[in-house]
């Protein structure tokens, strides 16, 4: 390919087709001896990602997952199991296999508690990288269940007032039903910002808002190459952000009894071996245990609608969260799925490797 | 929620003792003609707030209650009962009765599941102002559960990009029980700052922060005399803030059927008579169900340790949620709860008329 030295411009992205991509990943998965069920998983979190513009939590980390399968951090075979059963909750084992994995599994599992009690919940134990919560949240919502997903992950976020590493940026998600149209979904970190954002803003030379990072001794800092740490969402009331990221926190660590996010192993090595005891919660809901199914859709569907027609500020637009992701997911559907350089990279050294057809021409 | 009378110059403020503020808010409420449990669950919320610091929802609604209590907008001896079951959720009706009776109700209901299941949930129709979330979130605490509480209320707050009072204040409650050690509270509103925040500063003829409240057009604005909405938390980031005020929405009035924010009439009238309609959400985990009780409230003690002992920012301090509210209890559970110069007028009255003895002296 190519060997241009030019960085990541938006022309140097390429549109791939949905189909192909998602057929590149489980071969390459499959190629680095991933089981059927973890090339599935993971192939339809990253997916989740890419079709809807969460692109860090896209196809991007196709080359990062089978390193670590490699590498001995993740397993490629897993024995996924339910280790602990009580009435509407349960606890799987994902045995260090991938998070999707772990992660789909437990929705499932949640869904079909759900549906006998109302609601289920499952902790998550053994796990790895979680990927983007939403894809879980929405896998209850395909089912007509509302779906609530948590994970905690290496330390980047400082507390409210904090000077350390103490959060991972631990998301909250939660998808609602809505018949005959696109479900609400909330997928949010509780960082201010994304990681990725310091990065794209630190390649571009560009600074940072005020309040969303900090330097090593917790002081807020707009210079993306000084940045040691995140702040919690909120800005000055950041305790909430912080908050919440602790309610993420526990329900993902304490309540699997994995490891808190100081504690975790950071995601890019150098110690690609050693698997990192990560935790994630689940839950779902049944609305129709709660009120008849005519007026929860009722009650949704004037939510929804109320709010999209809402009036917006000047020369914006009011959209339900979960809206600007459905958009995306429709062009993308059309156009396919960016793949910046350094993923058509990976994608190709797997290719040479394995001997797999590329989804993008050289 | 939230509309005090013009906030009190601290020297105005009289301490009265927690006990017998406790002792008078039964009383009056009885001689209002409210029902025991209606006048114990009451008074039990308010206290919470005055005793907590959280005084916007403490013994300053003392007077509002009993006003819409002989309006006839809230039910002074309602049914309270089970309307719907299924497995681990079930829907209570409080029959427009006190939003607080409902809501204890609800979360000794949803704790009894969760021992039970493991998980406990119970959507609430027909209730009334529900007072501070904590306090609910709390009661299971205080039986070694994980509360969870949410309601919606007349709307104040705009959608992020959005120029009209769409939803409440919605506040979220997360409280976890962490042995012989204070717990872990958040209770937080999803807007940026409490509507009496505006008001306090109105009066003070400060200017508020950056991007916490709107003019009618949604144009931020921060002349508090120009205020018409308040905006999200999260500030740029604002769509997380309407986000989780959202998930609040959905939980409280659709999986209720109960009226959405922006649908609710204002809880200070002109019409003190006709029920609001409210929703409200509670949920009860049981720890143990998901990892042995030592497991748990290991990781709860470490993750409290290591964050109480984190460093701090220049000249801060970190705190766990919740903390700063212990502090304030146990310093007011000493010199007594805060009464405002309006508070005490009412409670003035109120002795008057029922020939009551008053918590403070004249």
């Amino acid at each position: 390919m190519n060997s241009s030295p030019t960085p990541p411009a938006a022309e140097a992205v390429v549109y791939a087709p949905i189909d192909a991509v998602d057929r590149f990943c489980r071969a390459a998965l499959a190629a680095a001896g991933a089981d059927e069920a973890t090339a599935d998983a993971a192939t339809r979190a990253m997916m989740h990602g890419s079709r809807l513009g969460v692109d860090s939590h896209g196809v991007r980390l196709l080359g990062h997952y089978i390193k670590v399968m490699e590498g001995g951090r993740v397993n490629r075979s897993p024995d996924v199991r339910l280790v602990q059963s009580f009435g509407a909750v349960a606890s799987l084992d994902t045995d260090n296999g991938h998070g999707a994995l772990g992660a789909y599994r437990a929705m499932e599992h949640a869904v079909e508690l759900a549906d006998q009690f109302g609601i289920g919940a499952v902790s998550i134990r053994n796990s790895s990288h979680f990927g983007p919560a939403g894809a879980y949240a929405m896998a209850a919502a395909a089912r007509g269940f509302v779906g609530f997903a948590v994970c905690n992950s290496d330390s980047f976020v400082r507390l409210h007032d904090g000077a350390m590493r103490f959060h991972g940026t631990n998301p909250i998600a939660f998808a609602v039903p809505v018949d005959g149209d696109d479900p609400w979904l909330l997928d949010m970190a509780t960082s201010a910002v994304p990681y990725n954002r310091v990065q794209l803003y630190r390649s571009l030379g560009v600074q940072l808002p005020e309040g969303v990072a900090s330097e090593a001794d917790g002081r807020d800092t707009r210079d993306p190459s000084l940045v040691e740490m995140l702040a919690p969402v909120g800005g000055e009331f950041g305790f909430k952000g912080a908050g919440l990221a602790g309610l993420a926190e526990i329900l993902s660590a304490v309540f699997s009894g994995m490891k808190l996010s100081f504690d975790i192993l950071p995601m890019n090595g150098p110690d690609l071996s050693t698997p990192r005891g990560l935790g994630a919660f689940v839950m779902a809901l049944k609305p129709g245990a709660f009120v008849s199914p005519e007026t929860f859709q009722a009650g949704m569907q004037r939510y929804v609608d109320v709010l999209r027609t809402s009036p917006a500020r000047d020369g914006l637009t009011v959209m339900a969260p979960g809206d600007r992701e459905w958009k995306v997911a429709r062009e993308r559907e059309r156009i396919g799925v960016p793949l910046d350089p350094a993923t058509r990279e990976a994608f190709s050294a797997l290719a040479d490797r394995h001997g797999l057809t590329l989804p993008f021409s050289h």
